[in-house]
């Protein structure tokens, strides 16, 4: 990070540079903090305002409910029953969502609620700065005896992460030092240090929570001890191996799997197979592995790491490649909640994590930072508008947790869950957007994600502001504005996404020649003196796009998927007839865009398509089925499962495959 | 059973006719003993002479060698470890597959060897009759404790089919006396009265096997006994979870599926969910049902119980319909190696066990004596050159447990099994091959497999004899010769399959009208007083079908199986270049059968086909495949994997699909 802004105690992540160099100094850049972006968008604010009045709230309710917080302070209620074992994680992610919301939208009622709770946390440490309230309250003699299952630092990282933003949210430090000092007491028990323990935990999470505390504080000492637990992470002799046999138990988890050769028992289910600049394939639980990812990429960054950002690189390149579904989701099975194998992508059985997607946005996010490259934009987006939004229903209160690409009927999102990680997680990450749409470079404002609002950011020569006005996510013209210039040049850049069919671009109405603009980094940049109401108009061509997949993803051979700008369009039993496995498309015909009965602003689309006949009966049978014409509409895979749990598909068959 | 036939000490199933009336008397047959079956068949007699051969002296050895025989004699020798709690049923297959060899082959070696082991199951008695090897030397305490899990009635139901098939084959009473001993022991413990377990196995197998006894000895209190085990079954109280409340501990397998969520724990995997009379789905682990709904076909014809019969026929029609694999096949995953939900039959993950196949020709077999249909000889033909051939690699000496119908390469056969039901299984079917072909009825002999030999049979005239030859299976030309007559009249039946694409009869050369001789039960039937000498021959033309599946089986949407005559076909890697899910079958061009490298005597399918070619790269791409023609090479099903692990796969894209 070689910014040159001075600390701003409002903006907690560009407030200490601690990179000395970066890997590729040119390309690296910082998102935007919250405060600075105030989105306004006709897709996403309404979302953004759900979560803030009813999600936030509805959540907060849930905690009550399921008796979390009565938790916090003291050993759960007999009639509450013990919740699972991270439950303060679930606490930590409602914080930072309400902080993420408090950021930019005032509300003294759920402030005074957020420090209320903040308020329990603070007087649920220990002494020696120790924070985990099932630990000290219904098992305080297991502290730190089961790193593999028991989640302990990664609720800490959650508690870290929600108290970062707490700060930059609202000044207050009455989080911040909490888990400042929860860092602290972590990094005297953790190292290579005499007496230390030599561990890590099963759950990836402390780390890029540390790296985010660091750029807090400026303190490089959270940095060095997430390095460490990133480094530590699979180096022999196997830490959880050692831990086993030294507690003589199953462990938290190791009862569910008992007698299973269960791919959770494996050291791949906790990427713990091999130091990490030594992996070569995402493995194991998807969470953890883009939690991990997430902070190998972050420390590149800060440390100058041309071996670990390889790593980040290499293990991209063979997820992007060989493991992701089509909506952005990954995870192929529940049996591990994560990878199988290359090409092993089943559509009905699917897991595709909610949490598993807002990791590789997460990760995205920060590899774009310091490789700038739309191709990690690309796949943000790609999540974000499909695997992610999936995950929460159109009036903000249901959610998947895991997200099939076929129902064959049946399936339908929850009001909350048991392990209730991604509710709030999409809580957080949409309170969080404007973060991941926009970033600066020196003298330069980079916009990921093609998301109207108004940005403020800096340059050398003092704050400039732009309005960015967008018909995404249905139509192609985003618009900057300039509404505060600077007198001295800097550059405007616009991710230009694979999926644009054309690409036209004016400059206070007067055409650029596109090509000789967007740049091999897939970037649209123009460098120019700006001033106040200059306008950089983008126009993306958006057309209905055919996928089809590699032959090797056998459940998907045959089968094509439509997509349209960010979207992936699914077909519904809501608007067509069961089965929709008989349905066929052709490769010609060019559907049209129509409103969907049910889903008001939804753009669905509409096509002749066949449908497969068969006369016969029986489950084998010598007649032929033959093909009628029909009609066929599709809509937004994100916006399945809101009219009933009918039938669905992504990937439908291909009339000419 | 109607038969008029008088007691004959070789002949034990046929010895005692315990049924007072049959539910359909005309209909119902009698499969002919072994003894009266020389078999004499191109294409099974070298894998009866390699069972003979081969896999009894292997599993011989494998019994050795895991020390199963050690076993017998005392506690498991600490080097051997514990078996697997239900070692004994291993043995009794192994010495019912030798006894059927002795009983057409005789060899004083392994007449000596089997007289062995059962001199050591006999030492193993206990005095109150009970006999389980496991239970008396490793668990005495825990006799009759874990019904559900510990397979104690099923080892003896395999024990007393050994003994029935010893006893035939031999005359010798050394067996048959240990089963009745442990049948009768029993028969006091379990049954409704005071001080009785009212209880039954979790694993099926006692029920069939106090038929076959009771068939053997004339004696109806086994006949009762089973009776009592299958209409106690799924009676409330759940006898399962009294048991379990009882004993206080998971039972045998209950540590296994700890904390899952898992079918085994359901009463459906047990087929104890209802009384069987109200059981109207196949579910649960297939094996055991097959073996309970065999025992149910068996008291139904016993007891000319057409109640009974129907819930049979219900089952049947249900498992067929909606359950069970293009190669006949039935389990459709390993969670509970069994039975899913309707259509659901994936084909890379499919479990269809060989055993479970094996148990669905048992049954057929069974359907066939009460309600002569060919649906039923159809299914047996099916299920036995597919799913159950399959089992067994060509050199007789490797076994596949599961059955996958796709593979993406390193699926082999194993040559042992630490649960090693699956190839004494086999071996046991193999050689009692000819009582599954041959049965007869009131002056009729039924030929319900195209099997060649000579077979005996007896008339209300008296004794006559047929010499079956035969083309199949690869060819359709299937001639009886009668080589013993009577004098009087009496009818050859010979089953006409589904698959046959005409049919043409002659006796003694003079053509017959082919459509009045074959009834309703799909038999072609010619009744008159044969002379020695006469000859009814029939062909039957084969050619190559093409198969779609119900469009509900969505594994299989889009995609097609080709059959010629009982054989479903593959694609093998072996002959075609990988990756199978490329190639595309038309609907048109007729196969040419071809001879196959490196599988001699096996009728190939060459024809020309396409494949599809992508140009592009990447996991999702926007490029469409295209086509071109390539030839396709198919093998049947069963002779996979005798080439190396690679690819392979039965369903094939429909190119118009």
């Amino acid at each position: 990070m070689t910014s040159t802004l001075p600390p701003r105690t409002d903006a907690p992540e560009t407030a200490h540079p601690l990179t000395t160099a970066a890997a590729a100094s040119t390309a690296v850049s910082t998102p935007l903090p919250l405060r600075d972006v105030v989105v306004d968008d006709a897709f996403w604010s309404p979302r953004i305002d759900q979560v803030r009045l009813r999600t936030i709230p509805v959540q907060r309710a849930q905690l009550e409910r399921v008796g979390h917080l009565r938790a916090l302070a003291g050993a759960p209620a007999p009639e509450d029953g013990v919740p699972h074992v991270f439950w303060d994680s679930d606490v930590a992610k409602w914080i930072e969502a309400a902080s993420n919301s408090l950021a930019t939208h005032p509300d003294p009622a759920l402030d005074a609620d957020v420090d209320a709770v903040i308020e329990l946390l603070a007087a649920a440490q220990q002494p020696d700065g120790y924070l985990n309230t099932h630990f000290t309250t219904v098992a305080p003699e297991q502290r730190y005896t089961d790193l593999r299952d028991a989640h302990e630092l990664y609720c800490a990282g959650h508690l870290i992460e929600a108290g970062v933003a707490h700060h930059a949210a609202t000044g207050k430090t009455s989080l911040l030092d909490v888990v400042v000092r929860l860092a602290d007491h972590i990094g005297t028990v953790f190292g290579r240090g005499p007496g230390q323990l030599r561990g890590y935990d099963g759950h990836e999470e402390v780390e890029l929570a540390l790296v985010k505390l660091a750029r807090a504080t400026g303190e490089r000492r959270h940095l060095e001890l997430a390095s460490y637990f990133v480094e530590e992470r699979g180096q022999e002799p196997y830490f959880f191996d050692a831990e086993a046999e030294r507690r003589g138990t199953p462990g938290w988890f190791g009862e569910h799997f008992a007698g299973l050769d269960h791919p959770g028992r494996t050291r791949e289910y906790l990427q713990a197979h091999a130091p990490v600049r030594e992996q070569h394939e995402a493995v194991g639980h998807s969470v953890r592995a883009m939690y991990l990812y997430s902070a190998m990429a972050d420390l590149a960054l800060e440390d100058a790491d041309d071996s670990l950002l390889q790593a980040c690189q290499r293990l991209w390149c063979h997820l992007l490649s060989t493991r992701t579904y089509v909506t952005g989701g990954i995870g192929s099975t529940v049996v591990n909640e994560g990878f199988t194998r290359d090409y092993d992508l089943p559509t009905e059985t699917a897991y595709a994590e909610t949490c598993a997607a807002i990791g590789l946005v997460m990760w995205a996010q920060r590899m774009l930072r310091i490789d700038r490259d739309r191709r990690y934009g690309d796949v943000m987006e790609l999540a974000l508008h499909n695997a992610v939004l999936a995950g929460i229903s159109e009036d903000g209160e249901r959610f998947f947790y895991d997200n099939v690409l076929a129902s064959r009927g049946g399936v339908e999102r929850h009001e909350w869950f048991e392990v209730a990680c991604c509710p709030p997680n999409i809580a957080r990450l949409l309170t969080s957007l404007g973060t991941y749409a926009f970033a600066q470079a020196p003298d330069e404002l980079l916009v990921h994600l093609h998301l109207g609002g108004s940005v403020v950011f800096e340059t050398s020569a003092g704050q400039a502001a732009v309005d960015v006005t967008t018909t995404a996510p249905w139509g192609g013209r985003t618009t900057l504005v300039v509404t505060q210039a600077t007198g001295a040049p800097f550059t405007l850049s616009v991710r230009v996404p694979a999926w644009a069919s054309s690409t036209a671009v004016t400059v206070d109405g007067a055409p650029l020649e596109a090509a000789e603009h967007v740049g091999e980094d897939g970037y649209l940049s123009v460098t120019r003196t700006w001033r106040v109401g200059d306008e950089l108009d983008l126009q993306l061509g958006v057309q209905t796009r055919r996928l089809w997949a590699d032959p090797r993803v056998t459940s998907e051979a045959g089968h094509v998927v439509l997509t349209r700008g960010p979207f992936v369009y699914a077909a519904e039993e809501a608007d067509n007839r069961a089965p929709l496995v008989d349905l066929r498309v052709g490769r010609r015909a060019e559907p049209r865009p129509v409103e969907v009965p049910g889903l008001p602003g939804v753009v669905g689309l509409q096509m002749r398509g066949e449908r497969v006949v068969r006369e016969g009966s029986g489950l084998y049978q010598d007649e032929p089925p033959h093909r009628v014409p029909t009609d066929l509409t599709l809509v937004p895979y994100y916006a399945w499962a809101n009219r009933g749990p009918g039938e669905m598909r992504v990937w439908l068959g291909d009339a000419e495959r």
